[in-house]
């Protein structure tokens, strides 16, 4: 019998995350803004537009869903105690006289805790962003995995627009398109507990939540403490397999016989550039030597 | 009696974009995607990137004219059966082994049906929203007009706008605000659908779609098989001519009568550069070398 | 007895925007556009663009406001007359034989006379805004004050957005970050008003309209006939002192009783780089200094 194990989980989901984890929450995303070249000193200049950013990267994913969905972007300051609460650490972290709050921050157990609970918020955002999407669209399964992907990783998204906009940022071509970890995790948050909304997955919601948090803040405190940065390429590399694989395995065969034969004439468009072949034929040399 | 002719244009108006003339869209769409340099290598490495892209192609008027309106830009992904034959298509034309769809649409006349079916699509749309718009304001003409060229020619500023926030592109002043032929000719028929739902036109809608479509269609297909590109430039400089032109004229019947004083002092505002000045006059004096 | 202040007062916040001053501010917004380099080679070129920007220009507080609450940010097209009217006066700014607009505006006084009618509109603009907002969030006065502030001075945001995405403007870190003279006296107007709105201010609304509206004309038409820019320099110190200045304070006088230690070690965060530190230091210095 689990029935302790259920009822933790149960009490578990139920938890509000109102003072305690938006507390870890905006203390970690006030602090990431901190430690950009410039912010201190711009805090100082403009306390206006740092305040600004600040609020960009504590509800950025609030505020991607919310555009998404075609709902006031500004709904996010009508909450006034969350605007509150987080003004106040972003004015404590700035301003606090001898820099105590980042001192203080710059402990590793601090780290650990707040980057914990942060993760925590992730899951009840992924799940309030499922949840609320399936109120608009009942069979919008992509539209459900959407914003909650949105709502859980979204910030970062708005986040380097907001750079994009005020120029300190310049993408280039690569850095757009590459997911970062958090982005991933959340994507694949976002699929499971959409799967388990629509009754396609036999777990109970709260047993889920305790396991994707547990699973999320684990990879988290354990990428932290060892100074790795975990990847789901073994993971990502079965999916390519499966999805793009085959292809790959009919060209490369198809290739050995064709071997003696000067040029490989096989499906090369004829307005395809150059570079993007070679590009694509060092890939495929690539994985066969693997 | 020509009772045949409009029983054909009432079917024809009554056709179904569903299963075939949307496959021809996307199928133009993606393949335009995949034309671009450094798209197929994209593909490989990022797929969801890639897969987005082909998307927005293949949807970004609707997505243009849902923000336009503030409905959810999301809507367009609520939509499942259009968005599995956009990804199927994109699936296809991209992992596909041997290249087979690139090399199949590599034939003209293959090419020649998809353009034209795309076209049929553009009337549809553009249709769509002017009934859509005028939905939300009852004599919001100029909303008309602006919501049906949206969703019929939207696409590509969609797409430039990504482009833009990748860094794959920079608009150099001009650029921008040329209008491309497809953005000319979905604004005329949104021009006239407007008018003809207002009912400042005296022709039945069936007829006018039979008509306009026709006239795309044709143009579209003789641009494709001549090499050239059509333009309304007659067309404009009669527009222009008679709405700008009046000053032209007065002000070179003018410049004659004054053309022995050494600087004409006409209309020079104390702040205006002088390059701008200059184009402006060098640009007089072309037009009536003409 | 203040009778006839309270009467003219009334009357005064029940005056019409409609044809003059709408006409000013259309007026003042398009000289503008057009005292931009390249807007009149532009308008002969492309006049949809030109005419774009113009109403950019013309509606943008309204737009942005829109955007924010997730309006439609066509509505503004619905409202045809004033359409029609800012359109003539970019037609009649723009394409005007001999330049007559243009001539009779550069005279100090039809300059002062629309700028002054402009500002009168800016009043109406934010206490449109802010009874707006306060019909979505009863609460919300965060919310009141950013929609009351981008109604008043959002054209600014959405112009040079416009600017950015053309490419004619390329922010250098600072610029986006300083707020103009316009942004910071709306902003001060959109607070008062929105005490005033949560009866948090003792002072009746068409009282209170009345003695800003002399205010910001006033200073407007100072501004203008004495070339000098307003700057809220004071203000601002004072109000910065208040709010982050005892940091300073305690720093500096800190720093005193430090001053024999070759390296002051207090609120460095590990993290922070060395630029900004020194940038920060130097300000220390300079304050002290004065």
């Amino acid at each position: 019998m689990d029935f302790p194990w259920d009822d933790l989980a149960l009490t578990f989901s139920h938890t509000s995350m109102f003072p305690f984890f938006d507390f870890a929450h905006y203390l970690v995303s006030v602090m990431a803004v901190k430690s950009q070249p410039g912010a201190v000193a711009l805090a100082w200049k403009n306390p206006i537009s740092s305040w600004f950013t600040a609020m960009l990267h504590c509800f950025g994913g609030g505020i991607l869903s919310c555009l998404l969905l075609a709902e006031p972007p500004l709904k996010f300051l009508a909450n006034n105690t969350n605007i509150l609460l987080a003004s106040s650490i972003w004015y404590i972290t700035f301003f606090c006289p001898h820099d105590l709050v980042s001192q203080g921050y710059s402990h590793l157990p601090v780290q650990l805790l707040a980057s914990g609970m942060k993760e925590v918020t992730r899951t009840w955002k992924i799940v309030g962003g499922v949840t609320h999407a399936n109120s608009y669209y009942k069979n919008g399964l992509i539209v459900m995995i959407a914003i909650g992907w949105a709502r859980g990783a979204g910030g970062a998204i708005v986040t380097n627009f907001e750079r994009l906009v005020k120029g300190d940022w310049k993408p280039e071509g690569d850095e757009w398109l590459k997911m970062s970890y958090p982005s991933k995790v959340t994507l694949l948050g976002s699929i499971i507990f959409t799967f388990q909304h629509t009754q396609h997955l036999a777990i109970s919601r709260h047993n889920l939540m305790f396991l994707y948090t547990i699973f999320i803040v684990a990879i988290k405190i354990t990428m932290m403490t060892t100074q790795t940065s975990m990847t789901f390429a073994p993971f990502e590399d079965t999916l390519c397999r499966i999805l793009f694989g085959w292809q790959q395995q009919l060209s490369s065969s198809e290739k050995k016989s064709e071997a003696k034969s000067p040029s490989s004439g096989t499906g090369s468009l004829a307005s395809k550039p150059s570079d993007v072949a070679s590009d694509n034929v060092k890939k495929k040399h690539t994985k066969k030597n693997e």
